[in-house]
């Protein structure tokens, strides 16, 4: 097969993390027989820095050409504090979700047993997690108009949702928990937004076209306990996009390893796989980070591609590259030794 | 002295818990030589299913014309499900609040010695932890204009804030953390919304004002994981009004007890404080509900009238009971002894 993926590393430790995954693509498409082509393309503070936009036109149709994208991390410390900044990195990032239309962002929340003893959570209250938060990633209050009023002495942000924006995501999730354990459980604060009420309207009606899948009710901040209280009680979990922001960080510690997490953003026609780390600045440069998230992206982008015999080559690799200790700083335990970003990324590819 | 409070008990458990801190007040009067009057008012379901009102006039004058009001839980589920509903029991809670203008909620989070292990987090990761949590309760997406369009195919809410509301809650948050480790976490999401970027601002200009007090600033979705991660880290937290609702309600995992977590909502003439658990309908006339939340409450009432001895006293009485072992069930560990509700409020009264 001939894979055509848009490469965007982006930020922080982007390229270095995504120059293993590509290391291993490159060896798993030559185990199978498969011809990858990759384009690359600038994207956040790099792509700010070279052209002043941090979404250029030609990335976007380097994206749009391919059969998936491949993408690092956006962010950099110089824009954070600076308010006031006009271009910001993150700009990028939100205008490339909502012209790609990558409604639907799928972060599965799993914990790796050799792990398990890293997460701040108990061992018993994490072992056997396995959920996949869906957030819906191309509306809601990050797409909102916003502004000033004219004596810069108030400012607004404005949430909206369309019953087309919030049934099409739904679908997403209700099919996905149609494939596992058939619970499916949607966050939203209808004791109090509006557009919560419309997405829990249109989740009820929705609901009877799944027959099959369970469906609950939870306000957001109940959801914010109960993922630690009880990880292993979720199956599916759908929420609007500042929600799913907001969880899906919060899930992510449960595993005690973001290093090991990765992403989905799928939309009609295009589809973006991404580690969910951020672009760790203080660590760019020092081949210190974990490709692992990264090389799992991969694996994401490859199942989605229907190649699924590939994808599973490469999280066996990831399964034995942990077992055998190869892993980086983040994951090692007291007194044992750490390997590189470029050295973990061989032991995965070999 | 001669206090005066307005008391409502709310629903679902509200009632029985506020029949134990008012056992636990009037002991302490008797011993402090106080004279406590009580009025009772009605709000929440209790208040709709009574007068179709969840917050009705006259439950407003006594508010405001007590020194401090002492507040069950509101909720029932009967309203929960029915998006369609016209009154809800919250419409009186967000109305009180507007109404008193209680713009800050302060929540302690700190973890007590005898009930570590029953943190779903590690002990090493939560013991020590002591932080209080602001968040600005009268506005944000709470209170802003919102609705459906004609054909009833979007919905919208509006988050907006004016420099005024942002300072005036800062301010709380600054002076507080004056009076403890003077480290400060402002907590927003800047690189999207613009209401953040408003918040950001203002924080770095008021920050001027009090020099002692360390600033930091994160986003929401890493102060999500890192609450989790490093609880020790914090001193004190601020943030808008539904940021603050999902963080306050995360930060009551840590305790391994929401049983134990009460919360204070200051204005400029009115305090109400209220336990954090909410209405507990499944438990509501079983006699099993913690009351200690509600005691608690009681004991930052006493303390916000300036009586610090009397505080105190409530908070070593609930030392002694949770050293004594007599506990609601929530508390109790596997084989020991649990007891009523009633008889904890005895125990602690005594
Ligand atoms: C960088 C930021 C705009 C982004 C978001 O909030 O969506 C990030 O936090 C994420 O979750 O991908
Ligand atoms: C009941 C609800 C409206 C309320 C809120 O969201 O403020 C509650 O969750 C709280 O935190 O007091």
């Amino acid at each position: 097969m001939d894979i055509n993926i848009a490469l965007l590393p982006g930020d922080g430790i982007g390229p270095e993390i995504i120059a293993e995954a590509t290391k291993v693509l490159d060896r798993t498409a030559a185990k199978f027989g498969h011809r990858i082509r990759y384009t690359e393309a600038l994207v956040g503070a790099a792509a700010i820095d070279a052209t002043g936009n941090p979404y250029p036109d030609t990335t976007h149709c380097i994206c749009r050409e391919a059969d998936a994208v491949l993408f690092g991390a956006i962010g950099d410390p110089k824009y954070d504090n600076n308010p006031k900044a006009k271009v910001r990195p993150e700009q990028g990032l939100l205008r490339m979700r909502k012209a790609l239309g990558l409604f639907a962002n799928l972060r599965p929340v799993t914990v790796y047993e050799p792990l398990v003893d890293r997460s701040p959570l108990k061992a018993d209250v994490v072992r056997g997690t396995d959920f996949i938060c869906v957030r819906e990633l191309t509306s809601g209050i990050y797409f909102g108009r916003q502004g000033r009023d004219r004596h810069d002495t108030r400012a607004y942000d404005t949430c909206t949702y369309t019953i087309d924006e919030i049934e099409q995501v739904l679908r997403v999730a209700f099919r996905l928990a149609g494939t596992r354990r058939r619970h499916l459980t949607v966050v939203d604060k209808a004791n109090v937004l509006e557009t919560s009420r419309m997405w829990r309207e249109t989740a009820q009606r929705t609901a009877c076209e799944y027959p099959d899948v369970t469906v609950d009710f939870m306000f957001v901040d109940n959801a914010a306990m109960q993922i630690i209280r009880r990880p292993t009680d979720f199956d599916v979990i759908v929420t609007e996009n500042m929600f799913g922001d907001i969880l899906t960080d919060e899930a992510s510690v449960i595993s005690g390893s973001l290093g090991m997490l990765s992403s989905a953003s799928i939309g009609a026609k295009c589809a973006l796989f991404e580690p969910v780390h951020g672009s760790y600045p203080q660590a760019a440069g020092k081949d210190i980070a974990n490709p692992m998230a990264a090389v799992l992206s991969a694996a994401l982008l490859l199942e989605h591609l229907g190649l699924g015999a590939e994808g599973r080559a490469v999280r066996k690799a990831i399964d034995r590259t942990l077992a055998a200790g190869v892993v980086t700083e983040d994951l090692t335990a007291p007194g044992q030794r750490s390997y590189r970003t470029s050295a973990v990324g061989d032991f995965i590819a070999a």
